[in-house]
């Protein structure tokens, strides 16, 4: 493995248990019956052995949004044509993609990065250029990158955290843009939980039936063909992954290691999610899912992770906007937990000593 | 039934169709894939057939909080002393509180509503004082109020909302505050859906076993002797009510009067709600369930009402903290209408004609 990578790893650190102690007992002095707020309350508290202050605070945020192009598209296993990969990274430049609305709604900066779209995009200075290659090679007949591919992706991931780091970010979410990435991530999250692809695999941006069918036979011929090893996620990410794919695990890894809390979004985070939490159990701790996606193997896929999503909207439309909503939510979370009274300070009676 | 209430039951009229029409087309041309944005995209529908426009706004936004003892409370029903209501409303007006922090978290303004503390507060610029009654009188042993009282609760909710229109308002949602008032939204509950005490009974602040199979007994108590008839929500309200049950009834009646999508909180504005549909079921159109609450009877309750609830976080403060995470949602869902681009805009290919 190499040494950026391995070093990101050696730096993730349980979370902060006494930091956890001071926010369940501070919630427990609070201006409210104890535990009325439900995951509004263990947020918070999670929220603190992430960042180590046991009042975490939430000011700076970010959407990190990873865009890549994938070969197994020429086997017709999308609804919408190749083109729309790039065409979609120009409407978040210009900001009108749905991520974009929903990130103004949050307060929250996107970072749109090329992982790997296939086509050269015009230099824009809110866009990084990190290409690893102009999209993946057809995972239905080989690998879909080389195992050197497969490291820059994640470092990739690595370096654009610390850039963001620089400017101050206490929390980030995490998108992704690809036609074709359902079907990398079905592949991954076969693999790596040992189900059926036919479990795991969905409708991505809206199939019908017939090719439903036809993506799940291509998704087992990439695994017959490559041989994806579960023991190694690098492997799994080089063979039948994507370059976006291989980022947002980068981005995972960094942020726990920066001691950052990562909201994650729908299928394609979660399949990232499987590499990087293979990569470095310890980083489990530092996810939190903002929503389940009505993709199918979303739900089975957060539960293999021991994540509870925070929210069930039936979203599915990817580029981190369930994630953004999650952010939301932590940070309710974090301000109750910074600014609402104690019983003390407000003059407030606490619960009778005989429940009567 | 009094002229005021009677009136703003006939301004109620359905949803309006043309503009949920073209809200409907207008999301179908937006840069995602049709129906990728779940329940947000629905939101967006309903809130342009409430406001009647095809693109709704969201500018003003307010969380009306209204107060009121509950007589039954001498019963030894809560884990609370009766003071905790006053207080809390100091709590209130001071910013203290968790609906202070959310409602600052969303930028909507806390509109704080006596409808009737037991105690005399101390009048503050920010405190509405509409006062009915010092509380209700104990309903295990009578009528919680006389039926001239029931109909002023309602026609003070229709006041205040009156009052915040005329401020500028686009949205509402519907908090509470009462020693006692689950016990009286039981009470509501088990007369308006039919359903046992025991099932609609829950624990309200956090009360244990024994206190909990006490309040089922007075709640039945309360039934035997009152014999509330459902088929007239105003001698329910009167017989097992409270004053900020009726006002919240009339705060949902004056909004959807107004075209005003009314957020619902938890378990005490359900019941509000049973209360305002049965007066007029046209209403039910203008509701938007925020969360479930973690309040047994709840979930039941929204399905008789036939509403599907935005978030699911085991929230059981009451105070309007889980409507008012619905408006942020509320709001998400009228920038995404409002602010994506379509895919002509945008330049973006739509789906290939042929799925492939």
């Amino acid at each position: 493995m190499a040494e950026r990578l391995s070093n990101i790893i050696q730096m993730i650190k349980p979370l902060d248990e006494e930091a956890m102690a001071e926010a369940r007992s501070r919630q427990d002095m609070l201006t409210k019956p104890q535990g009325s707020l439900g995951r509004l309350e263990e947020l918070s508290i999670k929220l603190a052995g992430i960042q180590g202050k046991s009042i975490p605070q939430i000011r700076h945020k970010a959407i990190i949004t990873m865009a890549g192009d994938h070969g197994v598209v020429d086997e017709g296993v999308s609804a919408y044509p190749k083109e729309v990969t790039a065409q979609m990274v120009y409407n978040f430049l210009q900001g009108g993609a749905g991520i974009n609305v929903i990130a103004s709604h949050i307060g929250a900066r996107v970072i749109v990065v090329d992982m790997g779209v296939a086509t050269e995009l015009e230099p824009s200075p809110r866009l990084l250029s990190t290409k690893v290659a102009s999209g993946t090679r057809n995972m239905a007949v080989g690998p879909a990158m080389t195992m050197e591919q497969a490291v820059m992706a994640v470092e990739t991931g690595i370096e654009v955290v610390s850039g963001e780091v620089a400017k101050g970010l206490d929390i980030v979410a995490t998108g992704d843009m690809g036609i074709g990435n359902t079907t990398a991530s079905s592949a991954i999250c076969a693999v790596m939980t040992g189900k059926p692809v036919a479990e795991v695999t969905g409708r991505g941006t809206g199939i019908a039936d017939e090719q439903l069918l036809h993506k799940i036979q291509v998704i087992n011929r990439a695994l017959a063909v490559n041989h994806p090893d579960p023991e190694q996620p690098l492997d799994v990410l080089a063979k039948v992954g994507g370059f976006e794919i291989g980022g947002l695990a980068g981005v995972m890894l960094a942020a726990a290691a920066h001691r950052i809390p990562v909201v994650i979004d729908g299928f394609i985070s979660g399949a990232a999610a499987l590499i990087a939490t293979a990569l470095s159990p310890e980083l489990k701790d530092f996810l939190i899912a903002g929503h389940v996606s009505a993709e199918a193997g979303h739900r089975l896929l957060l539960r293999h992770l021991g994540l509870h999503p925070l929210l069930d909207l039936g979203m599915r439309l990817g580029e981190g906007t369930g994630a953004a909503l999650g952010i939301f939510l932590a940070e309710a979370a974090a301000r109750v937990l910074a600014e609402m009274s104690t019983f003390t300070e407000a003059g407030v009676s606490e619960r009778s000593e005989l429940d009567n």
